[in-house]
C-alpha cells in the first residue's frame, strides 16, 4: 500500500499530495523545518497523518541534536514541538501527538542524550504504526454498518493518503469492498483543494472500489433523488459532546442527511476526539489563502481583487451525527457519555 | 451595460462566456447554426437570455431565407425552432420563446415572405426588448424585500450575463444597492462551470457592490455562523405548483436556509414558469460533458478515467421557497394558487 508518509533510513519521506494525481512525487526531508513548511502547505494532510507528521517532524528534530545534556536536549525538543503546533489549528491528531512526545520527554528526562533519541524515535514509529492498526480496526467496525447495494457518499480524503495508512472513513470503505460487498462510492470533489477527485479517486482507483466524482453542490441533488443511502467522512477535531469538525462541506452533508433521511456517520480514530473541547463552538477554525480559491493548478478562475472567503473546516452538531466509528468501538448518542465511556474502558 | 446578447446590424453579437473573467471577447453569427452551437457550449447562458439567444437565433434563419414562396420560408422557420429546441432542455424561456416565434409564423402565414420577415424580427428584438424591461420590474419588486445590513448569498449568474440585460437575482441585488442600500453579497463559486467566479464576481466589481466569493460548500457554514441573512437565486424553470429547476446547488441551499431560519428567494420573470409541467418532477435535468468536471480551463484536475456524474441543474421543492419575485409581483405560498393568479391578472 502507498504510504503518505513514511520514516526511511534516517529521513522522512513523504508523497506530495499537492501534485497528485498528475505526479507521483516523493520528498525526503532531514529537518523539521522542512516537515512543518510541508504541512502547512498541505504536500501532507488528514488530521491522523498528521499525527505522525509532527511525531517524525520531533522524531528528525531528535536525531539532529548535537546538544552536550539532556537539558539543552529537552529545551530544543520543546522548541520542535513548539515549531509543530503552529503548523495547523484545527486537527487534534497533530496536538495530540506533540503532547504524547512531550510528556516522554518529561517522563524520560533523566535518561542521556542518545538514549532520549532512542525514545522518542520509538514513540514516533510507534504512533505512525499504532494509527493504521487503529485504522484497520475502526474499518473493521465499520464495515459492519455496510450493506450490499449501498451508494456511499464521502467527502475531502479520509483514505491511506490521509493516515499512517488504510484510512478512516476511506477505510470503513475499503474493509466493507474487502469483504465482498457490493458497493458503490460516491466522492465529493472538495473544493478548494480538490482531495475528493485528486486524492480519493485516485486511491479508489487503484483499489478498483467503483466511485463516481461529482462537484460538491451535486450531493444535495443526489440524496433527494434517493441516489445515496450512507454518508461517511472523518473528521479532524471531535469535542466532548460529539460535534465534530472536519473539511469545509462536511456540516452541508450532515444537514442534506437529515433532510433526506440518510444516515450520517464519522470514522475517526480516537485521537482525534478532544475531550478539553466541550463543544464544536471552542474548535479553532483554520482560514487558509485566498488564492485556494481563486487559482486551481495555478490557473487563474476568479477576477483580480475579488474577496475571498477560505475556511478550511466546518462544525457539524452532535444533533446531526447517526455515529461515530473508532477503533475502540461505534459510538451513538448520548455522545457527550459515551465518548467518554469508550475511552474509559 | 454590457450585454451578454444583441443584435448589431444584421448580426447576432455575444460575449464569449466561457472565456469570462480573463478575456472579453465577442462573438458575431451570421446563422442560426452558430448561435445554437454557442447555446450548447453555454458561450451564452442563463434561462432569459437562453430566450432571446432562440429568437434571435430563429430571427438570422429568417434573415438569411431565400425562400420564394411564404409555405417554403414557414417550412424553413419551423427547421430553425426545431434546431433551436435541441440544444439545451431544462431552460423554459427557451422553449417559451421559440413558442412565440413559431406562433407568430403561424398567425401571419399570410403575409408575403418579406413582410414574414419583417415581422419575426422585429418580434425577436420585441422579447430581448421585454425581458430587460421584465428584470428592471422584478428588480425593483424584488429590491423592498432587501435591508440594510443584509449579506445576501446567492449561486450561479444571474445578471446582465444571464438576462437581455439586468438581471433577475442579480437585478434584486442591484436595484437595493442603486437604492442605497448597504449590502453585502456572498458569491457560490458555483461549479463545475463556476459562474459565480468568473461571472457574478465580475458583475459585482464592475458596479462596486461589496461581494465575498466562496467555493460552494461553505456556504452551509456561513448560515451556521449567522453569516447570512437571505439567499436569493435564478431560476431555470418554475413547474405550476412552485417547484423551481436551478443551477445545480440551488436545492442545497434552499435546505441550508430552511435548517438556519434564513428566507430563501428565487427571483424569475413570469416566462420561466411552465404551467404544463404539475411539478418538478417532471422538469427534465440537462446532464452535461464529464469533462466540465475533470477539468478547469483545460487543466485536468482528477484521474483519468474516473466515473462522472454531471447534471447541470437540480430541484428545489416549493415548501423551501419564501417566495417568488416576478415582474408581475412578489408570488407568496400557496404557489399552485398564486403563480396563476399573477398571469391571469
Amino acid at each position: 500500500m502507498i504510504k503518505a508518509i513514511e520514516w526511511v533510513d534516517g529521513k522522512v519521506r513523504i508523497l506530495d499530495q499537492t501534485k497528485l494525481p498528475l505526479k507521483e512525487d516523493y520528498l525526503e526531508f532531514t529537518n523539521p523545518h522542512q516537515v512543518a513548511e510541508a504541512i502547512k502547505s498541505m504536500k501532507v494532510r488528514g488530521a491522523p497523518a498528521l499525527g505522525v507528521a509532527a511525531a517524525f517532524g520531533i522524531a528528525l528534530g531528535a536525531k539532529n541534536s548535537t546538544a552536550k545534556t539532556s537539558d539543552q536536549f529537552i529545551d530544543e525538543i520543546k522548541r520542535v514541538c513548539e515549531e509543530m503546533s503552529q503548523t495547523r489549528p484545527t486537527a487534534a491528531n497533530l496536538f495530540w501527538a506533540i503532547q504524547r512526545m512531550k510528556r516522554l520527554v518529561h517522563k524520560s528526562k533523566n535518561l542521556c542524550v542518545e538514549d532520549l533519541k532512542k525514545v522518542l524515535y520509538e514513540e514516533a514509529m510507534e504512533i505512525a504504526r499504532e494509527d493504521e492498526e487503529a485504522n484497520r480496526r475502526l474499518g473493521a467496525l465499520g464495515a459492519a454498518l455496510i450493506e450490499d447495494g449501498d451508494n456511499i457518499l464521502t467527502h475531502c480524503n479520509t483514505g491511506t493518503l490521509a493516515t499512517g495508512g488504510y484510512g478512516t472513513a476511506l477505510g470503513v470503505i475499503r474493509a466493507a469492498w474487502n469483504q465482498g460487498k457490493k458497493i458503490h462510492v460516491y466522492v465529493d470533489e472538495t473544493r478548494p483543494l480538490l482531495q475528493g477527485s485528486r486524492l480519493t479517486c485516485w486511491e479508489l482507483m487503484k483499489e478498483k472500489i467503483p466511485a463516481t466524482l461529482i462537484t460538491d453542490n451535486m450531493a444535495g441533488f443526489l440524496m433527494s433523488m434517493g441516489e445515496i443511502s450512507k454518508v461517511i467522512v472523518g473528521a479532524d477535531r471531535i469535542a466532548a459532546n460529539g460535534d465534530v469538525a472536519n473539511k469545509i462541506g462536511t456540516y452541508t452533508l450532515a444537514v442534506l442527511a437529515k433532510e433526506n433521511n440518510v444516515p450520517f456517520y464519522i470514522a475517526a480514530p480516537t485521537p482525534t476526539i478532544d475531550f478539553n473541547i466541550p463543544s464544536g463552538k471552542q474548535i479553532p477554525i483554520e482560514e487558509r489563502n485566498p488564492r485556494e480559491v481563486t487559482h486551481i493548478f495555478g490557473q487563474q478562475i476568479a477576477p483580480s481583487g475579488i474577496s475571498i472567503a477560505n475556511p478550511a473546516f466546518d462544525i457539524t452538531p452532535h444533533e446531526l451525527i447517526e455515529a461515530i466509528i473508532t477503533e475502540k468501538g461505534i459510538v451513538r448518542p448520548p455522545f457527550e457519555i459515551n465518548l467518554e465511556k469508550l475511552v474509559r474502558e
